[in-house]
């Protein structure tokens, strides 16, 4: 397939992006980074343990060629968040980050007042910034405005397994940005992948739903297939849904992806 | 993958089941029959032009190597349905048919009674038989009872296109069942395959999702995908559903892949 | 509300049915049947100590003026189903019967087959036969055509409380069929009714969502309102289902009760 | 029910809000909002004629008793909005306001970031606050915090009839906010009000799914009734969600209202 997303400077073939957390161990990891397909993988800045040497670095069994995508966990504030990005950049150079501003330690929602300040400022100090967000078409919108190279509405709550909630705000939300759409937070399963992207959504971002499964590299090819299974699903136009086939007229037509 | 789906004396490799109906022209069916990665493709014996030679047979385009699995559909009685396999072995030497005695041309549900006749009187000649029929799971071990070799509860109404519309259904009879459980009928999009496949069913037949397709091969390429990253994520074992992530007991973690 | 529900020669207001088993005690009982607004309470005869007096007996505790319909609970094949009617014929002088024969202990699931078998003897004995099954349309048609009354869908296995499990099956059923149509097993709370009869179907039977409830009367008292909510909403004619408001186009309209 | 909804110092009996939109003429509006059996209905100040007089006026049809509630509908910024809410209380003495600040014509979303801003700001100002707001609790969290009296999540876009589409966010805010919890926007029929009320919140307001509904007094009082069987099926304790009713263990019992 030679489609390719595009986002800021940085263009990709694999629509699948990946985290680093929570595995078992570093080399389970690195084995299904590498069964994920995935081309680009998200670091929890303020997690990562800049004193380890060799393996005992998480960064040592990112595969090879693997773009690192630092993301602010753990901020609640703009102000972190922001000093977290430029940390990064310091570290790697990278102008990529993946902002996420949470409201609290339980819920791990996202605060949407304080994402939006944070990326008004990373945009402006030149990072190419990929805010994590719900999925409320209209602050998209706003993300948008500021300058953000993409959006990342949740599916579902971080670690919450509930696949897309919401496919109605997602096909609002789809609608109303031009950048690019990656569901990010929420895939439980290989389906919560495939809907994400038949939903017309350009990528979607998971980690739990591998390093938590009962055997993380196949769960990651699940989640490589389920992937393009579901581009190649919206590129190729579904049929109808009807009460039944014979049914002369669809019943769900314009909101095919949704359930 | 080794792994292989054992059906009566039939060893498959492939767990997507095709159909030849509805396609616009031959030459795309066979490419996406090809694109499909399907190892067994069902025919309509009563649809079959049996007076067509070459290019105008639709046997002719049947890709080489794959199993030729003759169904019954038109068929609205038993006797009819019997006639029509005992047809089909004449014509091909081959065991395996596909059951399927509708009730009425318009919604195209199975007879589950005159289906369970007619699968009776079948087994009893030797066939193999797969019968198409509702997710009752009651009805199911009834058919695993007569002898079928593999039970084949619709996901929807044929050609609906709306999908797993009961999973709790299809957990109920996938428990209470030992022969394969191959879901047939109902899928729209790819995420519909791999769903069925998360609940733990074997395999899946479909026709008129990816035959009406906008671009009927892509979407069987998608089908493909799906299928087998629904059978890698079942097998993977998938992260429990929670209300959020850091919540402490799982929500629905018996039915993981219900919805 | 002067609108009434006819099933064979018996005339209803209230288009809740209930049920007699589960309850903590007979007073608790009596009281949730009379907040119900119920007219009609189906008694398991089987389970029915038919030894006992006085308030021992369950049948001391039925509200005044409720009509008495006896149900064949703990049948598992069509004789012992048709004995029991007989019986309960010879009681209570009664034609009325909900005939109920399940397949097994555990999932609680109809056995259509049986079920259509001691259906067909029963209208020929002169009983007016209501038949619980499951919600396919063609078993519902086939009970129609040996003349029971009325057809008793499930919503969802018995005392599992998980509502309409498939409303699409629920509207095709309704189309299919002339009789009333009650949902039957599988109400868990009070949407769940208003979800069945805004379908069109006719009434709801239930017994474990009020008896198990933590207070069984305000329940009871629940369901009765939400049962005249769905009916009410369901002849007030509602709004088509749409992206959002300022949308031209309605996105579900013919199926506007399925979710 | 001898129960009350309080807000701010206002206290309700009935805990179903109504609206004045859209109806085909005055006369009806009166009659459905009587059926209701609402005591507060929400009237958009910005839309009001206040050179109409006697029958020509809409206030004229408001029923003897009910509460006004003016809202801000047709504000796109907090400045508007704000502006709005003074013009009402000048107009009727009332601190109440619904506070409504839209992104846009299209999608009628709220802007959760203006949103924010005019209730601070009218909070200060001694207004009871009730703000139009999405189903994220972390915004939630914001306006309970700037000290709004209540928070209106919405179901669904305004006007969508999709009912409630997230139950899961809606049970999140519920947990997170300890102002009462008002669905606000998106029922389609009365299914739709009772679901939000079991999942425990405290009062729905709608306005479309009467106004527009084929018979809309007959709808209100559906909606009455739902209203008050929700409420009561929340309180009464539900049954949890099994697989089949012999199942030991229940399957989704800590999310009992979501689907």
């Amino acid at each position: 397939m030679s489609e390719t997303l595009r986002i800021g400077n940085h263009v990709f073939h694999s629509r699948l992006f990946t985290g680093t957390g929570k595995y078992a161990d570093f080399p389970t990891m690195k084995e299904a980074l590498l069964a994920s397909g995935s081309e680009i993988v998200t670091v929890a800045v303020r997690r990562l343990d800049l004193s380890a040497k060799g393996e005992e670095s998480l960064l040592h069994w990112i595969p090879e060629g693997m773009k690192l995508l630092p993301n602010t966990a753990g901020c609640f504030t703009a102000d972190d968040a922001i000093r977290t990005c430029r940390l990064a950049r310091e570290l790697w150079g990278s102008d990529l980050v993946k902002l996420e501003v949470l409201a609290d330690q339980k819920t791990l929602l996202p605060d949407v007042v304080e994402t939006l300040k944070a990326a008004e400022v990373l945009v402006k100090e030149g990072f190419t910034v990929l805010p994590y967000t719900t999925d409320d078409a209209v602050v998209a919108r706003k993300l948008e405005d500021v300058g953000c190279a993409a959006v990342m509405p949740l599916g579902a709550p971080i670690g919450s397994g509930l696949g897309v909630r919401n496919p109605y705000n997602l096909m609002i939300l789809r609608e109303q940005v031009k950048v690019p759409v990656l569901v990010d937070a929420g895939v439980g399963t290989a389906s919560d992948v495939a809907i994400a992207m038949e939903l017309g959504c350009d990528a979607v971002l998971l980690n739990t739903a591998i390093a938590c499964a009962k055997e993380p590299v196949r769960m990651a090819r699940a989640m490589k297939a389920a992937c393009e299974a579901g581009r190649d699903a919206y590129l190729a136009g579904r049929i109808p849904k009807k009460l039944y086939g014979s049914a002369s007229s669809p019943i769900e037509g314009t909101i095919s992806g949704a359930r």
